[in-house]
């Protein structure tokens, strides 16, 4: 037990640190040794902390909550100490987050799933198999910001299945232009208040605050390339013309996405889908605990992929992808699919967890 | 216009309140001459109030926003006059009715749909039709109090198809002992925050804090007869055992109740029937604006009602049982019925009206 | 009331059906003089074929069945005839449609919600003040099929709020490319047993057979010019690409969709909302009963269109538009926006009757 | 292998028929041999069966299709023989099994979700460790009808948390009344169609057909004793008032039920808690593998239990109860609380085949 990487998680109450809390019993490489909330919780059992003034238990994961974090007492974020921790998982907002993580970063990793840093040019955003080669940006950081650690945020959780898709039709392919409209789920609202029921019942609401350009902007970084400049390295974005719609659905859990791209070869649909599947072989091999057999899943299905169906693939680590048929109204080549992710799994909670294991196996933790 | 009751609204920009704005434009009796709500608000224009932080008009009713109110700049409750106002509607949550209702009730009727003074002994709950003879208690009300107007708030949402439909049962059979489950809407939760989408959708909530509580008091007091205690008038309520068991279902509007009764006399399903189905008559004859052709409406199809189908009957104002038939376990005669009423608008705002306008009418107000 | 023309309404007790039903009581121009069904309903009164075998009453529109109705016996669509009958309504399925509507159009005109004959040359598929030239067709296909009737099917629902909006910007800018998602409610998959809840509870449905070959050919078909060829008149279909991807949503009524346009000149967002908003002037001179206030609604609010409060803007007849903002990654110059279009209303039975009213007053009709 | 018990399931491709097969792979005590449906699936691969004309895969459970069953042949279940099976379990509707079921039990044991012999004096109703020495009415059974096998249907889906819940509360309080309102899954409705979308969404719907009836007349069978009648045995109902109400909401798994109870004598909480939750220790000490830890699971918390969270506690097999308190209007004592029930699960498959592995521990299979 010793042995393992000693972690605190930064905002355990909410709907994405519950999930790292339901992924994290018996981690075979991290221990949880600390749980940090904000001021209002800190004091309190992690238990008690749930309760809402009425009482009820604000636990929303289907996994039950694990015995051993139940009666752990919060830290309070805003002065919670690193000694004594390895990695520092984030699972809180934006604006909490642009305030706490530089702070643990000057000690240890951070890996995030927050959006206060991913745009900051000497940030890596991680996303499994797609830009493992984007580490180098960490030593940068390191050196630039005279961090002990650094910080890693895991991408928005729209842009997570869209990107991991496009990537093997990247490597493939090429990409010159994508259309996306993504029909996303209540939880990636989170909880206060999240989605209202009076809301969303019998209805859409088509537009989500800033989601569009944080998934026009990161699919461009997470596809980039990593250049040399001095002693630094950089990422240079993916040149790609990239256009979204996003909207809610009254869905609990999993963002379907309808997704079209113009490639700048031809793409046959069968070529297409046997690089979607084949996709992460190589990260396959570091046998990492989180990792699933297939990143991506491709259904011939029609009827596929459907959020309540195919959510928990891979317990919520593959993005399932069906009806795959070609594109030729945004270019010359290309295909169109519909994707589903699971979006506090893969596109937040267990995806955070996925980069902090390779993390470690690469040394970059501890 | 000007012989129009002078109308003051508080609480102008909850659930509840746009209720009471979707149905009173063009009104016979009354005029909006004020708008209020509480200090966040106050100063802005009501359609600007309505916004949240990103932009979104929260306007839920399905009646467009009545285009008179939408620029009238919103008074700060908490020091809002009455001068020039004939009667106040308040639709606040009840610590805020706690606190503002005497202040007005000094001057002018206030109607209220909160819960705050309805269990005061001086203070009637009306239903219509049901007990319009508790005016007498006003009387009480202002001479104990010393004040020149009243408070007089409606019963809980949830009370008010339960008690409506219950009157006739009692005045023509007795009433021993009701059982009742709700199915409630979540309208009725409101909206700061209200239901959350994560919590409700593919869901049912067994709880709602504070409410069978409410409908069992609340029931016996309507229900109740007025008594003379020497210049005073007080209302002994009806001794009748109740027990309910309050749910959240996934529905937007209506709530749905299945209730059971045992009756002190045999109680022959087609006279219930009719007797539900006359129930008001006498009501009907004053010719109030907001008052339905039925205050209760009866079907024989087993699959009625539903709250999506019958919430809107008599716009919003009937009350809408089916299934109606004998009940036998629960004492020696009775009936048991399934009733569907709408939660927001004779649940709330019409039914404040509806009452507003009968006291108008008799010549408690102004 | 003689004067009326007299309307035979086939396929009653469907979804589609109902809404005609809904909308004729009273109508200045119709007289539903027949109702016609299956086999299965046949000689049944209207009412009794709209029970289930459990005895519920399939009766699905918010507005009751209006009572004119309810007694009228059923004709067996297959062998009606339409002696004293001016006018044909059909809202049957396609297998339907076909054996029964050339039937009914060698003697009269038949105005149809299926989708059999909308792909024949000869068939114009009218959709309200986009292609009103296409009444040339008519004759045409009255010549060539020996006809005194013919047939008119209105568009699918989901190519109705497309088309309808990509019109007005077609006239003004040009149109390219076009490319669409659509979030499509249960009540476009009808009755018998259109989509259960078991599938579409918590859930999308991302493919509906047909649907994205059915719009991609209608639009182009609807936005296409006439042209003479001798004698007769053909319709030459726009020169358009689309690319569409359709699926399914858990909502009751109103069809959302993510439309995205490549222009042939700049389209000003403002120049964009203002030719939306004018769009239908002329038809509006016609002064027929069923023409909303605007065909189509541009709201500035970015939260909108949302099925549930917009989907009966105008009576169901008004395409609802928001989300308008510059599009750069299909086209040179382009826009996208979110619309919602009742699909039932103006996408079946009362769009249908607005064709109707129009050929009635241009003397297509008796 | 050989020595499993081998199985043959009739009505493989329902939504009951599913859950079987997610419950069966790797079963140590059944082996399933042979699957049969209806003459319309007969001679297809199982897979193939399950897909809907458009070409859909119809498979319901969360579970993957076992790959097991994926490529047997369907053998016709009007025709099928039992030579090579041990037992049979059906999964079929009431009409079909009134047919089948006899057939089948001339040969070999048949254990069902049907309710076709549920109301034969000579038939048990098994619920787990409620009534097993209700096996005695086998030999009886098998005597009366010269069967060489017998017929043992479970419960309705909505009697089966019902009864076991009251069967703690009998056996320890005495109960003398009970009256039920239950908002039941859309699951428990089956797929042909079952509940449609159209209707489901947004709504309730107040009446089942029968369901009412089922329950109460089943839960006095279920609750009864055994009595010797010369060489026979049979079951004496409990004599037990009951009453309930059914409706069906928008949940896709698992039946909630409202339930209150006269006791024959005092009933303290803390007492009934114990009762719930140590109910079953009896049948626990089998070691049957489908058996949960608790057949009763009781919340404190009161917003619990709720179908989403609660249904798959124990793998569906534990009946979660909470708002568990004093009940006095319906009795002088009682209790009062809410169940939350998984219908297909526990209310029918996998409760089946709990019931089919007593039968063989205790030598009525083979």
């Amino acid at each position: 037990m010793t042995d393992k990487i000693r972690v605190a998680l930064v905002g355990a109450t909410g709907v994405a640190g519950q999930q790292f809390l339901a992924a994290l019993p018996d981690h075979p490489l991290f221990q949880v040794v600390k749980l940090a909330a904000s001021e209002r919780s800190a004091g309190k059992r992690y238990l008690d902390a749930l309760r809402d003034p009425g009482g009820a238990l604000r636990w929303w994961c289907r996994e039950p909550l694990p015995a051993e974090y139940a009666g752990m007492v919060l830290a309070d974020a805003a002065c919670m100490s690193t000694e004594g921790i390895d990695l520092v998982f984030t699972a809180v907002e934006s604006d909490a987050a642009r305030a706490l993580e530089p702070r643990f970063a000057q000690h240890v990793p951070v890996v995030s799933t927050a959006s206060a840093y991913r745009y900051d040019p000497d940030v890596p955003v991680f996303l499994p198999a797609v830009n493992m080669d984007h580490t180098r940006l960490i030593d940068t950081q390191r050196r630039r910001r005279g961090w002990k650690g650094y910080i890693t945020p895991g991408p928005n959780c729209t842009t997570t299945g869209l990107a991991i898709t496009l990537k093997p039709i990247l490597d493939r392919f090429g990409l010159e232009k994508v259309m996306m409209t993504s029909l996303q789920s209540c939880s990636g609202a989170g909880r206060s208040p999240g989605v209202i029921g009076l809301d969303i019942i019998d209805n859409i609401i088509p537009y989500i605050p800033k989601e569009e350009e944080k998934v026009e902007q990161e699919t461009r970084k997470i596809l980039g390339s990593i250049v040399q400049h001095g002693a630094d390295v950089a990422v240079v974005p993916l040149s790609l013309s990239v256009s979204c719609t996003c909207t809610r659905v009254p869905v609990i859990e999993g963002h379907t996405e309808a997704v079209y791209c113009a490639t700048s070869r031809p793409a046959p649909i069968a070529e297409v889908k046997q690089a979607m599947e084949e996709f992460g072989a190589e990260l396959r091999r570091l046998n990492l605990p989180s990792m699933p057999a297939q990143l991506i899943y491709v259904h011939d299905d029609p009827f596929r992929p459907q959020p309540r169906l195919d959510r928990d693939c891979g317990k919520g680590m593959t993005t399932v992808v069906g009806r795959l048929r070609p594109e030729t109204t945004l270019g010359t080549h290309g295909v169109k699919y519909v994707l589903v992710s699971h979006n506090t799994k893969m596109g937040a909670a267990t995806g955070a967890i996925l980069i902090a294991e390779y993390l470690t196996q690469t040394g970059y933790v501890r």
